[in-house]
């Protein structure tokens, strides 16, 4: 048996021999990957402008050479040899976990032939130019044509993918693997049944929160150092990671759990795009920083569940990141960095501002509460849509309809509904309800921590947040994709995945904000 | 014939065929390339520390990756067909030049055995931890059998690359394609009769020059600002560059002519650090920015010549960069900047401080004259122990009495002398010449510009550096590596490499300086 050590290094003995020339090969891969992941934020981040055209070709250069090695004789050959030779091997054991993974990427990385892979490329890059155009002039005729021939290759997909029960798990499983349409569907139907009446309870509330305190002038770089302190606070290792400004947030694992960076977005007059976006993606870098260091290099550190991802990067942006301990802490710091605009304003008016609800039509001007109705549309939608039960031509009045149904409001146009969203042309149909996967399970795990550990959102308000990173450290962080969303779930809570706890985390948060009776 | 348009892509029509399919596997070998320049960029700049170790390995694995593309049986069944299909084309045709540069890498790619290449890594790795050790306490014997083993590798390996007159021909085309020992001895052996005797009368002037005005305290921000600007006047465009603080001043060519990068060291104590580094790598880049967009990822475009890099370096660091004409313009900026250091200090008490001569023993603190005296010793001991004429073991005293010939003063250690450079530990025989080659042909190009350009250091004193900059783009840049160095010298000069234009430089300016009567 081989052992992986600290360094990632490993031990090799005669029987092991198999596996451990397919680990190098797997480690090509992931260095491969790494450079890929560079070339990535580099562009986003300190790329001069004209270096555009040949980073995109030195990436699409990279990315075929990863492709090729990763989809060749020689690997399926490794593959197997490994796989005959670990056929005793514990299945709870690393190795056995590996080999599984490891069959699994390979298999999703053949399944779909070269022809089919062009053709969805080509749909999709002519399918973002006219989305474009559609969405400027709130014309889904437009792009009617387009999203249909999008629809029609996802179909396609699935039965490439394969599946077991519904077409839709083959496109789910892309993002969220080992989820089924029949679960969520349970799972959100549930949500979507108790967030409407809440909903509907904050909008007869009679309080009336203000949120300008957010949007004076804040000088970027000030924001920047003063997310810089939060993530150094929250643990995020500055001997492994960096926060750099770019036009969007994201994390970048350039090599997990060694070289994990993030981004984030400071605007001037608008607070929250550049602190949430930081503790959000902090949350994202905590668990790539956090994972086992003897699975560096392998399948194992690279995190392929979205929902379980943004359920860290939730956990910290939210239900910590906005919760009223949190700012008993951070908020005087925030103060000190902007006094002119802060020093004469109350924790609690900044507390407000954060939190509050309003209905926009808009998903990426939701909060905490209208969000989720957001994707349960899509979803929704997506399933019909694949299994044939709706029509393209027909979606923007299901959409407008349904949406009404939920947020009492009806979209003033499909620029502000149907034609929204840059996911659909991208073609990635089956990524929405990660989204809230992630909001469903980052309430499971704070419930269980908060059961775990004494006082945890007391440490939050004195600004200790190492015993929270810790659990979710041991955890979560730690065993990388050793095992499924729903199996961690459930060795950490000892349940399935559910909405209980974050609808009454909803309901607690929600109810003391809007004075709801409940 | 093929077309390469202003954007690099090829038209293609049957006539070649060949030559187009071999452009494309160069091309992405440049695209490996670009992603290796990267790695490099981003350890020296960006990367969190802990980054490190896993850096490395994805850097040897892309290496490895590219060095397998490049020696493929594939790769050279391209070249040989496109060899045959062109070979009627014009020999200064791009086409031609390409093919014989990329016939040139293949050659020095597969000459060196796999075994004699890890054998050489391997007794290198070894060399340098012992030199550090052997530099430190001033120990030659303990780096004695270590050299001799260098030494030893370096013969085989010039057997290994072949060469007609002399061994050590085939290791300085490593460095500089096309030169050959016996010119290099005739050129040397010219400009070292000649600069012994003008450093002699330097050392003889009563002409004291003071530069503690380089030693005040200015801070490493604004040092940073100000060879921003600066290296923006020169031209090097920022849409295709940036600038940052690194540990050591180097070029990292992403992605010639798209994204060529600079770093400069600033040190808050010594102000030539930041500001000259900059300069030096300013003309670096602007030579990998200047090459003809059509060459693009092609072997056109990887400069192969340090003499001739090297010669757009110190062009502008020295021959521009440390003139009173450059400094008229740039001192009253750099006294904005910093008032309090410099508002009542005189240009001229500036521009005599970075020039000052000093006879250092140490190569790293020489000055204009005297750096190449320090390359000569090192050339003609490097040929003498290639040739054997003289032993490894009689180096310290064939060091020392050489340069006390030259310089009139004796290395006090072996620290001092023959122990300070990492080149020969770490296997780079062959490489020195190409900082003189890169002085003299710095000197007979500016030489031919103040020729063709009317009032050309009147245009650097108003701070207009665009006449010599296209001056150099026309003759030199966008050339790439088209033609070898020598090639190139005599079309734009009219005559072959030679020292005088050097001298007389020195001459002039240091015998000003100096007060001296040559």
């Amino acid at each position: 048996m081989s052992v992986i050590d600290a360094q990632g290094e490993t031990h090799r003995d005669q029987s092991s021999a198999a596996y451990n020339q397919l680990l190098e090969r797997l480690g090509a891969l992931s260095d491969l990957n790494s450079a890929l992941a560079l070339l990535e934020w580099d562009q986003e981040t300190k790329m001069p402008e004209e270096g555009a055209s040949s980073r995109s070709t030195a990436y699409a250069t990279l990315s075929s050479i990863a492709h090729d090695l990763h989809t060749s004789k020689e690997t399926l050959g490794l593959l197997e040899a490994a796989e005959r030779e670990q056929a005793g091997a514990d299945p709870d054991s690393d190795q056995a976990a590996l080999l599984r993974e490891a069959r699994l990427d390979f298999e999703s990385s053949t399944k779909l032939p070269a022809d089919f892979i062009a053709e969805y490329a080509r749909i999709q890059a002519g399918a973002q130019r006219v989305w474009v155009k559609a969405r400027s002039g709130s014309n889904f005729d437009l792009f009617k044509p387009d999203l249909e021939r999008i629809f029609a290759m996802a179909r396609r997909k699935a039965e490439y993918l394969g599946y077991e029960e519904h077409p839709y798990d083959a496109l789910l499983n892309e993002f969220e693997p080992g989820i089924t349409t029949a679960l969520l569907r349970g799972i959100l139907a549930d949500l979507k049944d108790r967030l409407v009446p809440l909903l509907a309870k904050i909008k007869k509330s009679r309080v009336v929160i203000e949120d300008k305190i957010l949007r004076k002038t804040y000088s970027e770089d000030k924001q920047l150092a003063f997310c810089k302190e939060l993530l150094e606070k929250m643990g995020v290792d500055s001997g492994r990671s960096r926060l750099d400004a770019a036009a969007h947030a994201f994390t970048a694992p350039i090599s997990s759990p060694f070289d994990v960076r993030v981004t984030t977005r400071c605007i001037r007059d608008y607070l929250n795009s550049g602190v949430f976006g930081s503790i959000h993606e902090g949350g994202h870098a905590l668990f790539e920083l956090g994972v086992d260091r003897k699975f560096a290099r392998t399948p194992l550190a690279q995190i392929k569940s979205m929902g379980l991802h943004e359920s860290q990067s939730l956990l910290w942006e939210n239900m910590i990141g906005r919760s009223r301990e949190f700012w008993t802490y951070q908020f005087p710091l925030l103060q000190q960095r902007f006094p002119n605009q802060l020093l004469h304003e109350r924790l609690e008016t900044f507390y407000c501002a954060i939190n509050k609800v309003n209905s926009s039509c808009i998903r990426l001007e939701a909060d905490e509460v209208t969000y989720c109705l957001h994707i349960i549309l899509r979803f929704e939608l997506e399933v019909d849509l694949i299994e044939g039960t709706i029509k393209v031509a027909d979606l923007p009045r299901f959409w407008n309809d349904r949406f009404e149904a939920m947020f009492g409001v009806r979209p003033s146009s499909d620029a502000e509904g149907v034609l929204q969203d840059v996911h659909w042309s991208g073609g990635a149909i089956g990524y929405f309800p990660a989204y809230d996967l992630g909001k469903i399970i980052s309430a499971q795990l704070l419930a269980q921590a908060k059961i775990e550990i004494p006082n945890l959102m007391d440490s939050i308000a004195s600004g200790n947040y190492a015993p929270l990173r810790e659990w979710l450290a041991t955890n979560v962080h730690q065993y990388g994709r050793k095992y499924s969303t729903a199996q961690l779930v459930r060795r950490i809570t000892g349940r399935e995945i559910t909405c209980d706890d974050f609808i009454s985390y909803l309901e607690e948060k929600y109810g003391e904000l809007y004075s709801l009776s409940l």
